[in-house]
């Protein structure tokens, strides 16, 4: 039996958070095995990016939801039965990243005036756009010697650190909030209540051969799993667990 | 040193081909090695590849330009210093592949008309889209065993046979056409002649550190040369090889 994992963010920002997340995981995923294909992979992850961050004001939104967390650790400090060398520990590297977060540029700010990325990004969206008389830029790129395509990746990789370091702490000290709870859905449906929750994370078997479609806001939500060969509501009672994050 | 090999169409038609023949080629890359990522570069090709069928009546065009081939061919049968053998087989081949175009369904309307794909190609082209939440139902199809995402892959590339065999064979026809001829851009700029020609294909040292910027229609065409690093136009002699196809 698979378990299958799922998360859902319960507000428009959280949502950005876990896209960002998953970009970043493939652009690092595509960069570590880069052979032919797989760098549309990463072209494809940093224009995304861009385009997220010319979207919103990422920089200052985490910023500001590092500064919350770091108020509520420091609550913490030198209260009762809480590890108090634990706590400094986590409020030193929560210190270190939030000042490097805010010493750096606005996200993407110098991706966005690399000529050779500019360049390429314009036409990256065509369908089939990657053609090399489409991009002749980029074919010579890919024709590059390993060395000196792995040292350019690693160049504009390094411009999302701050953003990266802010936002896997952020979701992981989020997601410590949580614990998986065993629930049921009864006829296929259940619904929760959460108090300015973030996340929902679920378990559940495969074997049932349904997926969640969730709907809802950081105060109550409601999960529909459906069967996934018809696409059509399930009425099986399914068993999950659940965590909800804060 | 290592050599770079260019292609450029010289009409509206032969680019779409070039990026279909591209398309394909990553589908079945992408369908051979599939490991996590790689579905995102299978379904973006295969959705690209869809888009391209709405806007242009591929099948009819290509039906027409084989059909072309074919007489073309037939007009060298019975005619003294041609291999009749080859041309016979050749010719069968035209016409086995011609047939099985000519019975094929508009491209892409089974796959278009398919539930799961078509769910999950509305929002594939969100900056990070492919997120659990955004598509939960290719979240479950990606959990399925690797056995069953063959069986389905498989399927959704067999819907591309027809058009795979014919853009293939008028490819290889027409690239056969055209022979490398040693040639040198006085400045960095090179200005050639061609005879309803659909494909220049260039050959040139990476050494140089330039890359191609051709324009140009199926008589007449202009190949500048850009240096890699600065952007700007070469203005070195600059020895290239190049092949004019018809």
């Amino acid at each position: 039996m698979t378990t299958h994992k799922f998360e859902h963010p319960l507000n428009e920002k959280t949502r950005i958070y876990l896209r960002v997340e998953a970009l970043l995981a493939q652009l690092l995923d595509a960069a570590q095995h880069p052979s032919g294909i797989q760098y549309q992979l990463f072209f494809r992850a940093l224009f995304d990016l861009l385009e997220i961050f010319e979207q919103i004001q990422l920089k200052s939104e985490l910023a500001k939801d590092i500064e919350k967390q770091r108020q509520m650790y420091r609550s913490w400090l030198n209260v009762d039965g809480v590890d108090q060398a634990t706590l400094r520990a986590l409020l030193q590297d929560i210190d270190g990243i939030h000042r490097s977060l805010m010493n750096a540029e606005r996200f993407g700010l110098s991706l966005k005036n690399d000529r050779f990325l500019s360049a390429i990004r314009q036409r990256f969206n065509l369908p089939g756009g990657a053609c090399c008389f489409d991009l002749p830029a980029l074919h010579y790129w890919l024709h590059l010697p390993a060395e000196a395509k792995q040292k350019d990746t690693k160049h504009w990789i390094s411009a999302f650190q701050p953003l990266s370091d802010a936002l896997h702490l952020w979701l992981r000290l989020t997601r410590e909030t949580g614990s998986y709870q065993q629930q049921m859905a009864k006829n296929g449906f259940y619904q929760g209540e959460a108090t300015d929750a973030h996340i929902i994370r679920l378990t559940f078997e495969m074997d049932d051969g349904v997926y969640p479609m969730i709907s809802g806001h950081k105060n109550r939500f409601a999960i529909k799993f459906l069967n996934f060969d018809t696409g059509q509501a399930s009425t099986q009672d399914i068993a999950f667990q659940i965590a909800v994050c804060n």
